[in-house]
């Protein structure tokens, strides 16, 4: 939410755009724009309320992230924008959190920039990534942008620059002895990794600590046992095993299964990429009219049912097993219309309408979306990127367990409040049958 | 190269950058950097030699498409950024030139902002996929920015603020008569084609004509069939029938076979993400380090023979079979190292050494890599966007018709020059036996 904030509170046309709008035309080569439109672009000012999931909460399919209310012309202006910044920083969180939950509390260093889409591709894929749950990025950039913890080890060209690799490790050790994570395989590895303890003893003699290598290429299970023995055997137990190429969440967990003695794991093009499943379908639909005062809602109908839009003004209502302290694990999320609230809440699962959850009145409960810019405006301070992190780690600890399994998991209870469903489904057998 | 070249010649480090690399710091929490350091950022100029192969040329595996030449610092410096650049583009240009290739002359209009991974990732697609060979962006900053002509239709929200979709349509048709490309799957989508027609012949009363509609969901090929055939019985035989719905080259050459009658494609996610592959495995390595005034080849070692870098400066050399006006076919390339030229061409399969071509006399030949940067500053100026997509094109036809086939396709005969071949092979060995 911060850029799209950001953006919004930004939102104008200058003297540029409105020039360049003016050369557009229409078939019969005049101009498309009238002059009163492009006059209307010129003094715009957004003016919409705005409310949005807090950055950090987990949500499901079909659930409103962010709701805008208002002049119709500004709240469809924004719409590209808003969803090419939610849906690709909302993948790569997601993709990140699984990393994490594949590398078991190990570190997670994002190293995904060589192959981002485009600069900023990779910048907000740092900043996702972060949120997600990754201790680092190697994006230096992203680091200063963002204020995110910054770690990588130096190129294969450093070595090669040298005559022999003991001599780039010791050159880099002399000129950064409090940064020394060696890439050892630019030529053999498990001799890159003895050439690494040569200088680890070099740089202990010198007051200063070997903090690892770093492994790129090759059979990272096999080889990581090798090194993490040459290094235990030479006294450089703490020394971490950094690996790298072409890992996700699967190969994480297929390396762990094999016994790999790996500590931090550097994930670059899969995670920044969201390789397996490149783009997240987040859409943006009119829900509601305003007419005479009163809330219309409305509805765009489909073929494939579950991509008929929701009517209504639209809030999330999440639902937690009691605790009296909001550490309850989550029980189910009810999409609902804040002008018909239910007095008991039955949920119905989108995809079988005969599947319903009911919530009991012991049950806590939170809405989602709240308000973020009120008259196009910032309602209160911006989270940290920190504290952004911090709840979604919270909140990540909340989900019952079943959901976070890669093969099968469990589906997390989210649909329509029953009042919801009843009307959207009467307004399709209208609008079919007019 | 645009990109590349204009943040190549204005690299610098501010103020802001350096107080930021400041407050970096090593496991003893001492600073990283040391002063002098920060000091040489700060008069950093670029002065590298840079060639390039020119935006609109089809290149093949492990060919050089970036040559950097300079002070190592500088030249390891903008490493990631030229992968990002560069590996992105590239991988976009390649997935819009298969999409007109299935399109088959026809209109491919690049609709992927909204799902595309992050503000300049929707941007640079925009730009690549025009080279490839799109005809219009749905982007209209992109269109700005690159001078790239922009092409899309009304939301469905605009047809879901009316009463009705033809009242949301003859509002339209009010508003801007010569634009008119209806979105008519909104409610029912034959219905809205009808509805479209109805416009269309009020739009013809008034001296204007109905440029098409848009199909956005369900059967695209059966609902295309029923628009062209409602639109055609109405005597609008040229109004343009755009279909979009997550296509990409696959789904428009299925649509062709089972006879849909679209004439204007509209790819988005699909082409803006690269979905199928979505980064390309573009790598930057040191070739050559200048010692006592002599080029010394450098060579990276891997497990996988297909990793080990190329030694030597690099360069492509690209035959045709004669023709003596440049249109001949393309025959092959051999990447060779400019200080060992051979007398006689024989190109090695990368993958498969037996396998040899030898190129004849008659055959004509151009280096790929020219100059684009010397000192750092430019040479010459740079080609229009138009220029680039228009040698995309005309490149696009000399490759051999094979290679270009989606299933099973030839491969372009593209390897390592004998000589540089058989130097490769000693500084393997040697590296492996030292």
């Amino acid at each position: 939410m911060q850029q799209a904030i950001e953006y919004l509170e930004e939102l104008h046309f200058d003297e540029d755009d409105l020039n360049y709008l003016k050369t557009l035309t229409g078939n019969d080569q005049k101009p498309l724009f009238e002059q009163g439109f492009l006059d209307y672009l010129r003094d715009l000012k957004f003016c919409c309320q705005v409310d949005a999931v807090p950055e950090g909460t987990p949500v499901f399919p079909y659930e409103p992230l962010v709701r805008v209310q208002g002049p119709i012309l500004q709240a469809q202006i924004i719409e590209t924008l808003l969803l090419t910044i939610i849906n690709f920083q909302t993948l790569i969180a997601t993709k990140a959190a699984r990393v994490n939950i594949a590398a078991r509390g190990e570190a997670v260093l994002e190293f995904g920039a060589r192959r981002a889409q485009g600069v900023d591709g990779a910048l907000t894929a740092s900043r996702a990534a972060y949120i997600g749950g990754c201790a680092a990025t190697s994006n230096v950039l992203a680091g200063r942008v963002w204020d995110i913890p910054v770690k990588g080890t130096h190129a294969h060209s450093w070595v090669m620059l040298f005559e022999d690799e003991r001599e780039a490790f010791q050159t880099y050790a002399r000129t950064m002895p409090n940064n020394c994570v060696f890439l050892v395989d630019t030529y053999d590895t498990l001799e890159g990794v003895r050439h690494a303890v040569e200088v680890g003893k070099w740089l202990r003699e010198n007051g200063h600590e070997l903090l690892g290598v770093r492994l790129d290429s090759g059979d990272l299970a096999t080889l990581s046992i090798g090194a993490r023995q040459i290094l235990d055997e030479a006294g450089f137990e703490n020394a971490a095993i950094v690996a790298s190429n072409d890992l996700d969440e699967y190969l994480i967990r297929s390396l762990k299964d094999q016994g790999a003695k790996i500590s931090v794991w550097g994930v670059g093009t899969r995670l920044a990429t969201a390789y397996d499943q490149p783009a997240l379908g987040g859409v943006y639909k009119l829900s509601a009219v305003l007419e005479n005062g009163e809330w219309q809602p409305r509805l765009k109908l489909s073929e494939q049912s579950v991509k008929i839009s929701n009517p209504g003004i639209l809030q999330v209502r999440r639902f937690r097993r009691a605790s009296g302290d909001k550490t309850g694990q989550l029980f189910a999320d009810a999409i609902y219309d804040v002008q018909n609230p239910p007095r008991d809440w039955v949920i119905v699962d989108p995809t079988d309408s005969l599947l319903r959850w009911k919530v009991t009145p012991q049950m806590e409960s939170d809405d989602l979306l709240v308000p973020v810019l009120q008259g196009g405006r910032r309602v209160g301070e911006l989270p940290s990127i920190h504290e952004i992190r911090a709840l979604a780690q919270r909140n990540m600890e909340l989900l019952p367990d079943g959901i976070k399994r890669f093969e099968n998991p469990h589906r997390y209870q989210s649909g329509l409040e029953e009042n919801l469903h009843t009307r959207k489904e009467k307004m399709i057998f209208a609008a079919r049958n007019s």
